[in-house]
């Protein structure tokens, strides 16, 4: 299958060319990706990665830190958005326990991934070791080798963590150079006083290591879920999968994963633009153009979720429409 | 129920106050054109109306006129866009031909509902006398009825028409006063010595007429299908129906229906914005805030069909995310 292939068969469909949008885009992405006219998608999956902040100490989060594991549970229970949005459609969803510090019943439907208890307060120490960073990367990209065994070729990503939205913040800054306060925002709710002091907290931490490699930033700053979901993106990418981001923390993630490996972009479709600031700079940043932009700053891959039925819509007008030529329908040529 | 307890209901599901964004603006509208905390969205149904154009013979339409029965033929053999997106996201698609210049099989699965062969030329005299356009809104009424009995309370519509962006233009222009510049595009795909020439005709056609009265109107410059959609969206609003409003010539329908009842705009959802130049003046004329932006200009209700899942997705929500309280989480309070 040739590009201009893919591309005549969209323009081929009964309707002006280019009149569906950003569903054409998607659909020839896909369709790259899978290296067909015809691509399909099997047994989308969602994963949450959820994982504990040290920073959280710092008062960095409107949230007390128990939320991390309450959520956790309240995903198991299919009380969350999240679960909402995956069952309607048609997502299975899993939730990995990356580093939540709380030990769960190992009973529980969870993956039990736990690498520790949470990471480090970064104004003390690096968040994690180079070597924990490694092995949650790893175990990141064992989870998603698995489901690729179980048929799965299209994988949204999403996260819990109290306090990651200031890792992934801290990320940003270092990966792109923008600034503090342009990579900072008022993740799950903070007031003007709290978001001052988050700032302030970020500056310092950002100051205080002085790291340029990849894999030292996602060390240094990232959490153990975020660093689980790079690993577990980067996999993706080299399975031949479709790689659903969804708003800040993932996309922090996704730009780790970019410093490694700068392909992986070709595989990831943006599914919203987060109103969590710091997100659009993102976006622009991977030159990326979201499909949503629907006001939603809720993280767990709320926005992946909720973005999905329309990445479908895109695979399905490419296969089952009808040509100009096959429905007798005159052209305007 | 009170407005308040639903804003509440919303408030306390299990996520910062808000980070739902749109979704929880749409929920919020549904269980209140619903007048319950707990909406549920029963047979959702895409009704698409057909007409001709009489304006077409004087070439503002870069596809020619036989489109207009051929795409409802494709619509019927399930090969349109709107198919597709009705087939997997739950909507049920009906096709009523409204005043297509074709005399169909009487045994297609058409609703039978053709009150001309097309409207007049503007450019000679009005698109339709006021018996004819009251006598098209006054069967879209009546199909809405027939809907409701079925149990629907939850309808959108689309519309096929060479032609009809001409005429979506024209109202657009005599409704709000916005200049026909900026109520013009290029509809289907027209070049730019196209568009020039649809331009001047419709200025013409805007010069020649000083109507006021919005039945007036929409006889004057209006199709067979979009007065049918118009008393349609009429009927639903007075039904209690949540009304789904895809691009420009739907909107155009709305406005007109806006100008005999303002209430209506209560229960409408915006699903799209479209690239069809004037329908984000449109939008603006109406206060109207889009779900989706994803640059599609298809027409047919293909923007409401794609939107719909992420409409059930705030019902959803609203209905079975847990509380805070129910699922043991800390707040941020």
């Amino acid at each position: 299958m040739t590009e201009q292939e893919l591309q005549h068969k969209i323009d081929m469909k009964t309707k002006p060319v280019g009149s569906l949008g950003k569903l054409e885009k998607i659909a020839f992405q896909i369709g790259k990706i899978q290296k067909t006219l015809s691509p399909e998608l099997h047994n989308p999956t969602m994963i949450i990665y959820a994982g504990d902040h040290g920073l959280t100490d710092e008062g960095v989060s409107s949230f007390p830190k128990e939320v991390t594991f309450q959520m956790v549970m309240n995903f198991l229970q299919g009380g969350a958005s999240i679960c909402v949005f995956c069952k309607h459609n048609g997502l299975t969803l899993k939730v990995a326990d990356a580093g939540v510090d709380y030990d769960f019943d190992e009973n529980l439907d969870l993956i039990h991934a736990k690498i520790a208890h949470g990471t480090k307060n970064i104004m003390k120490e690096p968040a994690m070791s180079i070597e924990i960073c490694k092995k949650a990367m790893d175990k990141g990209r064992e989870i998603v080798q698995n489901e690729c065994k179980n048929g799965c070729n299209i994988i949204g990503f999403g996260e819990m963590g109290i306090g990651n939205t200031s890792s992934a913040s801290l990320l940003m800054n270092k990966y792109t150079g923008i600034s503090i306060e342009d990579c900072t925002g008022q993740g799950t709710g903070h007031t003007s006083d709290g978001l001052k002091h988050k700032l302030n907290i970020l500056k310092q931490a950002s100051e205080k290591y002085n790291v340029s490699d990849p894999i030292e930033i996602l060390a240094t700053y990232g959490g153990l879920e975020i660093a689980m979901m790079c690993g577990s993106m980067l996999e993706a990418k080299k399975q031949g999968m479709v790689i659903l981001i969804d708003g800040f923390i993932c996309t922090s993630a996704l730009i780790a994963g970019y410093k490694m490996d700068p392909t992986i972009l070709d595989n990831a479709i943006f599914c919203h633009s987060s109103e969590e600031n710091g997100h659009k700079r993102m976006l622009e940043y991977l030159k990326a153009d979201p499909l949503l932009a629907i006001g939603m700053r809720l993280g767990e891959g709320s926005g992946a979720a909720v973005a999905f039925p329309i990445i479908k819509s895109a695979v399905d007008f490419l296969n089952e429409m009808s040509s100009f030529e096959a429905a007798g329908v005159s052209t305007n040529e």
